[in-house]
């Protein structure tokens, strides 16, 4: 394959402060590291965590200025002297891991999102809200050649979310999962994910087209939490005896506690969604007697993302989105932070 | 051998209601059903779970008229018609798990504690405190016919709940294990069965005297909590990031809280003591990002049994007792009740 | 419910020496043991080890006169005094392993088929060749009422096992198993038994009859050992390095060994199917640099057998069988010696 | 820290082709690229490996001319730009996987060993019988401080590996591991590994010194095969069953398949030497019946090192070396080859 012209400047979105304007500009083309390659990004992901990114209100700072974004997907132009296992031609996407040091104790045991080194995606290290991006080599996401890239996206980073939160949860196939908050862009991604792993989905959320959805998608129960008088017994009930286990993507510090009473003896309770200052409660007596385990799960690591990628490139998840042009990111953060967007946007890097 | 003479009647000590009076007295030997085995008990343990059960104070109801205890050492003297693998002369356990149903979803997995028609002794089934008990020969405890049956009879509750919350906490040897509350009861059996797992103790408790003892017992470190100023920082220093589990069997809610502050990412924080009404209380954000597991243990099952048996037979694990004559059990209950007890009672049934 | 109405004689199929006769005759009603269901036989399926156990050519003895059968389904109509969780009129299913001793250090950790003191139903126990068959409560297979019992049958021997199999390869949804053996009535079953538990199935079998039957059962790949030149080869190439686990349920000693092969490194090669005096050939330098695991997998347990059973009830799995009378049971063995059997054959017990 | 004084040349052992001459001489002093470590090795172990590259007698070719050697330890005294989390004076070791591409699929999970960019030192990268090695700094073993380099070095190879293969048998502390050829290098490291992770060892060898050594080292049992007249019954009755999981570090076949008769029902075999096109034969009938698995062990990943020089470094195990001159490579490689070793020889690259 003859190698892309790469041009020396692209458009981007760049801010030079927390919560200061967002300008589409022409900026310079990244150059990779030896360890690098340089992406060019046709699609892109807008996640929550991008806002918050903007808005600066997470204790970890932002490298600034800063390009957002870290669900890039696009094609491999340049790559550093140092790049195994790539070509230029190749699909690629970029995540929110961007990099890690590979050799602490947790990059040691394939936990990479807890490397204290790690350099993340449109956080410290510019992202995806560009025409090209850089991504550490190890960490970038392969997508295959047949793979639609603006559908994609999404995947990058909400659909490896609720794999790994699967995975963590470590059901058997024919074992009853609850998801908490399932008619979410998280949550129906999650639906999908369970089901394709032969998991027997109950799903919680509110409302009958939330309803609908999720049964659409391949809930065999929903729980609807604006009508139920005790969701604690109605989902005991509608499993035989609750859950194995529960993935909690709502955003209700409640709903999370409720969690630990509804699980199933010997169950996990999985907690992924971060509602802010949240604490989950759980009374100790009743945690022990019933033998249950309540754990966290953050971002998937490489392996998790290649596993979740399959399974969305073999066409067992589906995940909606509108696309926008890139230049209207700012719009779509207004819509977004006043809950307005319904599944997910994506961005064309084009205009 | 020849079947030992089994006299009609024998010393017990009996309530008939919660609270009430403990009468030692003449009582008829029970009859083994055709599944259980007859027991000559030499010597009891005494837990403080008994004195639970005697006040009536947790939410399930205890037989009544009772005899309480779930320590208990001796000889098989009789067993009925449908026991399998255990001959008369045979030294057996009662432990807290009497019987249960054997073919639940619990008890399929092994995981007989959590059956719902779990039979536990000296609470819904005649115990130990008196010279002869009737146990399920399936849940009974082997005893090696060269163990001593004072020393062992600890082991059979205290011993094995500890060394079923190590197997929880799922940690490699060469790991740190964080042990809270190391110098009761049942931390210092922790210490001995972690030491003896080849994992690296560092022990949480208060005072000169128990970290004389917990060091003396194999812990590394020592954290005094009387005179720490930053318990998680200095957990966190000592174990160069944190331990990689934690053992709670402090019966602090405060504690509890604090072992997911300062276990290590990816670590996993046990929960053993049942303070009560306590709730453990896990900052989500902390617990996503550094993916901690918090997992309830209950009491072992006949795997943990086993194997808690075997590293007490091989002489890693020592537990300090006082003996008592069986008579003396109100008088052990009222020191109890006012915390003046260390190390264990154990009960001689001769008198 | 009424108690149903118990009648002192039956039809079985009995026979007094290995290879002698089988009669079709009256014989008494077992009596269940305190811990035994007496079980009204409806339906029995018809194993490759029945014959076995009538010829006498394993190395274990049978019980002498024998009724054998080991895929009984039918229903509760009496038990013992100390059956605990069942009661008249459940479905209950008769399979392999009829009880054990349930404390030895195999039962202790769930593996009763490894006790040695298995009893045997159809072996050592008489079997489901009959109209009554009695069952250690603890390890008869608990049925759902609206489960059809002449379906169910062959999935009490020979689903479990697959079940097993697969569960003893673990494997991660969206992995690739093969099946060596696939168009035979174990391999059948795993295909379906794989499918359900999100497993992308190859199947190795001969002719363009199993081809079809294969891939209509959810296979993504055939490969036909009659055709291809290099199975190796074929096998790597079609699942892009190799299988990540295979299920050997052929009876060819080559095709066993050439599955050590074309396994994917670190994968899993599961022995199943017994071909006698088989011996399973491995390349040390191959096992060790690819590092792959070959595992033993016999028989399920209590909890494999519950699961198999519930993907089958849930419709997820299905056994094609034809019936014949019980008394037929010595022309269905004279089919099974001579290979004329395709799926399964179910034994009607009323004639 | 000063920048270290870097020499433009240095001292070598090299060979131009498979079986010639070893040549020590002066050759430049490599450069690191942007991801490696230059490493200034003080002491190097020498493995029955080197003699196989420098011999050639492997399927895999080496690079030529080479410089072999893969036990290596020395300081840090250059480093490329990429590299994290390393600093100038940092004590490392040289193993046998110098680098892999740590983005397929084996890297992925942490199978680095089995990636098939696996760059092997002293094999496809010149290795550690010189003053000065390249290393990828994601691969290289981290060596504290404090540690004494000549000890260290054979822990780098031989004792990972044997430590791999004990975390491989996968056993809980208190169970039986058989080592078969305990009283070699590996098996006497094996024996320490062992007992410092709580296991009970049974060593199998021959002669009466073999039998000192591995009882000094800990072994409880040792099975002499020149005396003993049934191996597998000794073996069996020793561990009251058969051991849990066997170490095979023996080169003989026979040994390998005898280890598959003798381990307990449902225990593991682990493959770890490779005598020449040896093939593990295993009873089907056997295998599956008694459940057992036979994995391939390969050499430790990142963690597996970090873990086996953890072990050593707080002086759990010891392994006997003695030293020779760098330029006597030769000389050790031709008692090597006679067999004449006992221990492990470590070179001092200083003369």
């Amino acid at each position: 394959m003859a190698a892309p012209q790469i041009p020396k400047t692209m458009k981007a979105c760049v801010f030079d402060k927390n919560g200061g304007p967002i300008v589409y500009k022409e900026v310079p083309v990244p150059k990779p590291k030896s360890n690098e390659l340089l992406i060019h990004v046709l699609y892109t992901g807008v996640c929550h965590t991008d806002l918050h990114a903007w808005k600066g209100d997470w204790p970890l700072p932002v490298k600034l200025p800063l390009i957002g974004g870290h669900e890039g997907a696009g094609v491999v132009v340049a790559m550093g002297s140092e790049v195994k296992n790539w070509k230029i031609g190749d699909f690629a996407g970029i995540k929110w891991l961007n990099g890690s040091c590979m050799s602490c104790e947790f990059c040691m045991q394939g936990a990479e999102p807890n490397c204290p080194m790690a350099d993340l995606s449109g956080y410290t290290h510019d992202g995806s809200f560009a025409q090209y991006a850089t991504a550490d080599a190890v960490q970038a996401a392969r997508i295959r050649q047949t793979t639609k890239l603006d559908e994609v996206a999404p995947i990058l980073c909400a659909g490896v979310t609720v794999y790994k939160a699967l995975k963590t949860a470590d059901l058997r196939p024919g074992q009853w999962v609850a998801i908490s908050g399932a008619g979410g862009g998280l949550g129906s991604l999650a639906i999908q994910y369970a089901r394709a792993m032969g998991l027997r989905v109950l799903a919680i959320d509110g409302g009958d087209d939330k309803a609908k959805l999720c049964t659409d998608l391949g809930a065999e129960v929903f729980v609807d939490f604006t009508k139920s008088k005790d969701i604690i017994k109605d989902v005991v009930a509608a499993t035989n005896g609750g859950p194995h286990g529960v993935i909690n993507v709502s955003v209700s510090e409640r709903a999370i506690s409720q969690s630990t009473e509804y699980v199933r003896a010997l169950g996990k309770v999985v907690l992924v969604g971060l509602p802010a200052g949240a604490v989950c409660k759980s009374a100790v007596f009743n945690q022990v007697v019933k033998s249950i385990e309540i754990k966290g799960s953050y971002v998937g690591n490489r392996e998790d993302t290649a596993e979740a990628l399959d399974f969305f490139e073999r066409g067992l998840v589906h995940s909606p989105f509108k696309v926008a042009p890139l230049s209207k990111l700012p719009d779509v953060f207004k819509q977004m932070a006043e809950g307005k967007i319904l599944g997910r946007y994506v961005l064309d890097t084009t205009n």
